[in-house]
């Protein structure tokens, strides 16, 4: 497989009987750990989980039960996690194939949300990103990412804390926070590509030179990654909040509700970004034109000026015999003065058509 | 953070637990006031407001409320004016974060509008914008403005004058009111848009130099910006006018629907202004390539007519010994009447070409 | 106020209580006039309206009357024929306010549309606008218009004559026939442009200036403000053949459709329009490129052809006292057929690369 | 009337009360003629019709009756087919007028179809079209073309010929298999613009000449006129579909949506065209934009080459009396190793540029 | 018919009487073949089916069958094959018109699901694409291919080999499996596209060739193509998840929904390549844009250098009798001195403009 897997990466399954489950995706990490956090309105508990059987007891216990797993490549440790918790098999190869479009899917035991979480890198303006599932059972909410990000760690603090209404509420109110944090990132990227299209501004109008166009286009080709997550991301708040099932509560809709609007707000931003940098392509591209039309002005009053000075002074450095005006002395003061005529008189048509 | 905040300003409150009222926004103001408009048919009565206790009073009178609170950065006044309305901690996030999208929300105790407010600075063709939240509660209206900008005044003269239905009508006429103000203040600002495009398009005639270029691509930047205000605000007065609650009177419906008219015909501006300056675009672009073309066929001709001629009078000026033109009398002569023929037929040929 | 009011133009009302009516528009009658037409399958009587108050006998005589007011400056007149018609405020407000959107609007007495109407000057391919609202009541049709036209006449002739339905049936069929001459008017605009834009794209082909360039612009310009009209006429004409009230006779609904299909075909025509206009431009832009090409190919062979015979001729102009060319008697022909020889040369290389 | 009516084309009925029949198009023939094929399972009988009382007899009898009408100028005799057959006068409105938009219409005692019918030539590559109405009664088909056009051909063969369900079906069948060759006869033309685009394909590879891109353009502006028949021509077709009355047989419905998906089929390929014409404008362009670029790198190159040469040799043309060089004998020899030198060290560097 | 046949190929059915069976594609293979897998959970049976008649048997019983029919020219075993199974003429001209566009029938007795699927040569960058028709009725799938590739072969393995569901599971479930193989190969596709695309890339940043514009023209068109397949294959599968039949079992739509999603996914990428490669068009113009502005640069700054200096030895070069400066010592130097200076103020001037 190539460095850089190209947006659709499948290959590594091809031929194999459907049902397979194969990770898709860069090898992030090597293993797969997980940790649990298992609370209620008076106790919380963190600890690690070493395999997917210790995890049955946070299954159907009273509490509240976070089980994040992070690594997608160790395939095992994901079907025995998928095992105890009876996953759909369908909803297994989601999570290892990290190339899905984010999606909520309702099964009979629990509620299947993927999403894409970004990361930008301010200083090379380059784009990353990892899938995040969250599977919402009863009591229990269980998350699976690439790699250990610290995208989760507001929530943990709040659980820690006690602050906030996460401790007295259920599982569903877990998941929805899970997912407004990872709204709030993506406002996190698009606040730093607003930051990097504003200095691009600056730049565009200080000195338009070839690298800010190629910034520019690198952004643009961002934003339509962004984009295609975004939009589903929509889709997926959209679907959630119009769910009418026992996973979420009624009061957790009001919240859901607020995260969909966020999602719109991001669309907006999103479409905001690409239009402005539509106009930002268009302004390089008139400003480079405006350079190129100078460089001919340029040219063509050098030219102009020059090419009839160059033809009379050779006319009087012909050889013939007869040529009465050199011998006139006042023969070559004329030359000059015509010349000089020559070439104020195209200086003077040139300020009139403003080309000087 | 940088002078100049991105569309998206979400930072300051990364990282925080949800739930914490943060402002996020430019800081206009650093003390927040409230002042308090309490009428009915027969009275009419003005204050300030020195805290949100003494707002409470104003919450189940039998009169008409209005409290205007101006700054948003103190969020302590705003979360103590918001217990003593029982408003939802969602609604108040939404109040102190100004980069909000235009949206209505419904709640229990009241209904929730933010909107964003726009001016336009003619002279410097600038763009500045705030938002403005309004709470619905019964017998009272809150607003909130970053802000204090003279965009209510015009209700706030009805009120007092008694004039129009105003003061015999309920708290949701009042509301209807202030959001058509507001659009009003959109019209006030497309307008002389408006004015701006006329002005580029007459200096694009007259002139088409690369700052009317510039000033059109700032328009069109401007006009996304507006865009992205406007298409959520017929959204919400299309759910407004769909409202089917107790705070909202059936006669003030017909009044709704009269303002979701104006917000259309808003955006048919806004598509049709956009439409124009796209135009603009294209016609700067096709007057620039003329231009270069004038440019070069100048060049062209130029070069045309005198290098054939400098490469004959080159000729005569060799240093062959045995060059018998040299020694005709007629020579000389006969070269000037070859140069004129040449330069005469060229300039025949071009003006064929349409080129002269 | 300027002279040309830009597309939206409410400044006027800035300030002032809602509820004021105020004339928006450019002021193209000073006074205000009122006719009527009153007839039935029996009898039709034409006369001049002094004032409102005469309009009263016609609101309930069981005759079907046709009052069209002519002038929207004069406010007074607008509202005084409103109470005599007991009309919505907001009904006058859009009435005189000449900057509507084409739209339909019910009210317990009556229907109100209000439509643009639009005049195609053939010479200068300028494009007039005004606006026409109608209010339809029970045996009664209003029409108020901005300045008097002549579109309505063959309506008028139809009544006279009693041809057709139209003495016949009732007030809204009247209605349906104003609309129906309005959408005509429509066609013959789209047909006036249809012949600009067949004449355009033979000039394009002929001799593309830069004229013809600006001419499209034009026409494109036109095209926008004519789609802003056509495309909620096209709604108003949809929601009047879905309303199911009192106003509309069952059996006008098929006419109704029959208007609907119009409009559709106006869009039809109108984005086709758009589309060409697109197309021309493609076009011109490209020839205009290529002449571009054929002018840096003149230039090209020129200097290509001449710059290296000026070099060779300034060779044997030096004078170095040791140059043996210069005393061969061969010399100055070999420098000609060298000439000769470059020159024929490149004549050959440019014929192969399809230069000239 | 201009040669070439622009695409509408009503002024003709400008002015004239509502309701008058008048031919709009152009007039292709002067006299209409009309023959009928009359059948059932059993016989089958095909003769003129002189006047259209003597299409009366078929329009109650119990065989299917086909009665194809040629030629829409002569107005009257249209009009005293519609009244042989009750047609509403604004169904006859739209046989006679020849710009109609396609559509389908349901009246009492018929079903009208207009659909628009299309004619590629292949060698001049331009697009000729008529309108075909169609109505479906109990038991009889009317059809009206405005000229006589072998497309229908094929369903009088299968009819003469008994092959197929024809005979044996009823009158919807009948309309159904002449939809289906008139929606053949799309899938003809596009066919042949098909193979036109590809023939451009090519061409534009092998020498991108003007022409090639003039004939481009002629090919983008002949899909946007069929886009716009074939676009309603499926909401025709899905309306038939969907059309709950009696006149459409239940059977009939499976081959109506038949040929709906041939209509989406066609909707496709016409936007693969446009899609297909679009990508290679793009590409004409870059092209050109590549070819002027080499004609600028010759000049350069030419110019960059003999300027400094011209220079030089200038120099040692000068007459001062004092210049030690010109005595020398090794002058001479070093200007030209001076020259070539230059010119070879151009090269050079226009090689490392890959300009040469 | 021409080597290459157009997108649309119907014209070799002209003429014909509807309903005839004829094949319209590429004659991709002479003779029809046709295999059989017979399974249930116990066993398995493979066979070659000599004729239509022999598969008669696998229509009724109890296991489930799968025939795979290769070859559509031989259109009367198609017949005979469609004959034995009851398939409606409809539904056979559809499998052998291979130009369908990809869509879903119910039939009485039967599903028909047309698609059509790709190969990407990744040498050659070319796009290869055949018709594959899937009918499935009670116990049995057929599946209708032009040519024998081997994308059916992982369900063959699973049906051997029993693993996953496949052999428990009833004929839908074989269709979905069908559909599952088909969907991935697209993905296989779109991957081999992504990394043609990735390469494009950094040619493109690399040295951007006119050759490399070209190769993104071809990805542009092949995408063209693409997209019109998935699209409908979206509908297809959109429209087989609402099916509420007897012929799809209620455990299969947690399938056929996941398929669903993954041709959304398809979609997704589809749109985004296609959005890719337009910025990458822009990205060559501009880079073209670039170096075009590179060589002006050159060519200006040669020419403005140079030509002053050609005219000031011009000067020296006239013959004039009465020249003071020729006779001086130091006239020669100072020409020198002058020139130099010339040249070193231009190129200091050009450093400051940033043209070197």
């Amino acid at each position: 497989m190539p460095p850089n897997p190209p947006l659709t990466a499948q290959s590594s399954k091809k031929g194999l009987p459907p049902g397979t489950l194969v990770h898709i995706g860069r090898r992030k990490r090597e293993k797969t750990t997980a940790t649990v956090i298992d609370y209620s309105a008076e106790k919380c508990e963190e600890r690690e989980l070493p395999s997917a059987a210790d995890a049955a007891k946070y299954k159907s216990d009273s509490t509240v039960s976070w089980i994040n797993v992070i690594g997608l490549h160790d395939t095992e440790s994901i079907a025995s996690m998928g095992k105890t918790f009876d996953l759909h098999p369908l909803l297994l190869e989601d999570i290892v194939n990290s190339t899905q479009r984010p999606k909520l899917q309702e099964f009979d035991a629990c509620l299947f949300v993927t999403v894409r979480l970004f990361y930008f890198d301010v200083k090379s303006a380059s784009l990353e990103s990892e899938q995040v599932s969250l599977v919402l059972g009863k009591g229990y909410v269980l998350s699976f990412q690439e790699d250990a990000r610290d995208v989760f760690d507001p929530v943990r603090a709040a659980i820690r804390q006690g602050k906030g209404k996460l401790r007295g509420a259920g599982a569903d109110f877990l998941l929805y926070q899970l997912l407004d944090v990872l709204i709030d990132s993506y406002f996190d990227v698009l606040e730093n590509i607003g930051y990097a299209i504003e200095s691009l501004e600056e730049d565009l109008l200080k000195r338009p030179a070839p690298s800010v166009l190629s910034r520019i286009h690198k952004l643009r080709r961002e934003m339509i990654i962004i984009r295609k997550a975004v939009w589903p991301l929509r889709e997926v708040l959209s679907a959630m909040d119009r769910l009418d099932n026992a996973f979420i509560e009624k009061k957790t809709h009001l919240y859901l509700r607020d995260a969909y609007d966020h999602t719109i707000q991001l669309m907006d931003n999103v479409e905001t970004f690409r239009d402005m940098l539509a106009v930002m392509v268009d302004q390089y591209l008139s400003l480079a034109s405006n350079r190129m039309n100078e460089v001919m002005k340029v040219l063509t009053v050098i030219a102009t000026i020059f090419m009839p000075l160059t033809f009379l002074v050779g006319v009087y450095g012909m050889n013939f015999d007869f040529m009465p005006e050199l011998s006139s002395p006042y023969g070559y003061p004329a030359v000059w003065a015509v010349c000089i005529l020559i070439a104020a008189g195209m200086v003077v048509y040139f300020r009139k058509k403003e080309w000087l």
